[in-house]
């Protein structure tokens, strides 16, 4: 029996989780949980899963839902809380499944408290990946990866040798916008750009995925979870998203995980790794039924934010923090209709520019840098 | 340096092992080495190489060779000259890239001198799949694949779970006639036939991947070498080669090898796993360069020999003998051109129609039943 806490029980990631959990009851229980703000859905999971403790965004949240919890379940709330969540000592596994850079801390905690970390908050690694990944080798924690595509790598990864990796070939759907020129961008509405093709997930991926600034996130972390240079990590388009990443090695043999689009099996992965558990009721592929597969070079032109990603990722130090804390700022403005979707890499752009980059940040560093570059965008926004 | 043995140095898959072990001197050193008629290729490797043992097919081509040897190559003959080149006491590793049912006695003979045996031979556990296993698995010795489909499913089965194989995908191009229809084969030539779209191939094997009967093979082999029952081997057409062959997972995950169609890779692989060697001169994979590959249900009325396999694989004792046996005849007649290019499955069916199964054969009985039913062919053809 795995003890697993779970950060974010309410979001799309968090949700799968639980899926996952409730499907191989005799394999995994739910020990710690996290949401925020969702407190119907939050608490019907609370019921259902009995966590010992349960940790939500504000204290106006935790007084609204206290009398309404079973009396074992230890309520908390806010940073405090997350990390009580995040850090309780009988954890084999801490799922981080929030979205945002609010992920960080806990992750580090966990880490410090030497659990395991199944990461599907990229924010972690990108904005202070050398923190964590050196805290987790210094622990001797390891990280595994729970997005689908480097979940895949790691997979192609198993049983081979690191120093004979070639390459690592992100795939990328190519979002709600694939097929759509530069000038039709400028005028894409909320709902075009949340209406993703493969992969059914929160609001602020999907538009992540529509600028590909997702995967500009998933280069910077495939950096630093496989500790490799940018210069061997590439990305190419595939836009039935069958074949969910790759890795080439120097014998020329290329390495694939294949599967119908599914996050359950990446985090089921993820949770039982190396072994695998049955998947009941996913879909099996027949690559018959697809027909075939498509792959495309990507236009960094065309999807300026990968390109920026790269750029940040390449200066590392704080550029990667100003990167992730400035899409977040813009695809907030955009979901909120203050800004069209191509300002979101404009004001990422910009902010990089703006931006002097401090060379190996420390915590206080990064959030610092974070706070700014939040208000710096908001202030000549609006 | 690793020391190879290699049956078969001149033919397609021998040259390509001479190239690997030749791009990789301080890795590899050849010492033993057979092979037919052909005398120049044959001696020219020799000079080259300079293996300390070399066998070849009569005593004739022997005498006919022997004074334009080094002085320190010792020079055999015939069947058993072929065992001692397989059982050099010194060896590491042999490759058995003989053609046809002659590579299974070498092979017995090298697992019986604990040595590791790289199969391309896939007639040896065609015909005799449980001998070669069983006595493997009794002298500690290991198999290993070098056709591409089976040196790919071993890699994609590296790090993970035998148990938790739910399916292995042996990809098939379909060979020269594809796309044509079954009246048409009616008339194909010997020409067409051995113009492979992907492979550059010796002419038997050629043929039998135009009557996809190379890839009923290959599942018999596959079923030996990862011991997997028949129903969990499938089969789909890919055209292009590129994904070598996959293993689906219980958890839905396919793991897939993918590259530049080369030999010289699951060569080289076989002779160097779990590590990997740089391939200098091989071309690296690029997927939009392809822009696309396609899948495609196998049609069993169409590929007959394939629905063939699959039942004398499933029969078992001394059907997939009988099967290689009336295979081996067919394409030999078919390719001095006494029979048509459909006369090739029909021979097969009959004989394997004709034939009263014997279960767990010995090897005499083996060859016993491959001689008869050469000799049983041939008398109703000719």
């Amino acid at each position: 029996m795995k003890k697993i806490g779970l950060l974010g029980s309410t979001g799309s990631i968090g949700v799968q989780t639980l899926d996952v959990i409730r499907a191989h009851k005799s394999s995994f229980q739910l020990v710690t949980m996290s949401f925020g703000k969702n407190i119907e859905k939050g608490l019907a999971q609370i019921n259902e899963f009995q966590p010992y403790i349960v940790s939500v965004e504000t204290k106006e949240i935790a007084d609204q839902i206290a009398h309404q919890l079973p009396s074992h379940v230890k309520l908390v709330y806010g940073a405090e809380g997350i990390i009580e969540v995040a850090t309780y000592h009988k954890m084999d596994l801490l799922v981080n499944a929030v979205m945002g850079s609010v992920g960080l801390k806990p992750t580090l905690a966990a880490i410090e408290s030497r659990i395991d970390v199944a990461i599907a908050n990229k924010e972690t690694l990108v904005t202070a990946g050398h923190l964590v990944t050196q805290l987790a080798e210094k622990m001797g924690v390891e990280l595994i990866p729970v997005d689908s595509e480097h979940s895949a790598i790691y997979q192609c990864l198993e049983g081979n040798i690191e120093k004979e990796v070639s390459r690592i070939i992100l795939t990328a759907s190519g979002g709600s916008f694939r097929d759509r020129s530069i000038e039709e961008l400028k005028t894409v509405t909320i709902e075009d750009a949340l209406n993703h093709p493969n992969w059914n997930m929160g609001a602020k991926i999907t538009i992540d995925s529509a600028t590909m600034m997702n995967k500009g996130l998933e280069v910077i972390e495939a950096k630093w979870l496989f500790n490799i240079p940018y210069e061997k990590i590439d990305v190419i388009l595939h836009k039935e998203s069958i074949i969910h990443s790759m890795v080439e090695y120097i014998d020329g043999s290329v390495l694939a995980h294949l599967g119908s689009p599914d996050m359950r099996v990446p985090i089921q992965y993820a949770l039982t790794k190396p072994e695998r558990l049955d998947m009941y009721e996913g879909k099996k592929l027949n690559l018959w039924e697809l027909g075939a597969l498509h792959f495309q070079q990507v236009d960094y032109e065309r999807f300026r934010c990968l390109h920026l990603a790269y750029e940040a990722g390449k200066i590392g130090g704080t550029a990667p923090t100003v990167l992730n804390a400035a899409n977040e700022i813009a695809v907030s403005l955009f979901l909120q209709g203050k800004i069209t979707f191509l300002q979101i890499e404009e004001i990422v752009e910009k902010a990089l520019m703006m931006h002097r980059t401090s060379n190996s940040p420390s915590l206080e560093e990064i959030v610092s840098v974070d706070k700014d570059t939040r208000e710096k965008i908001l202030s000549y926004i609006s």
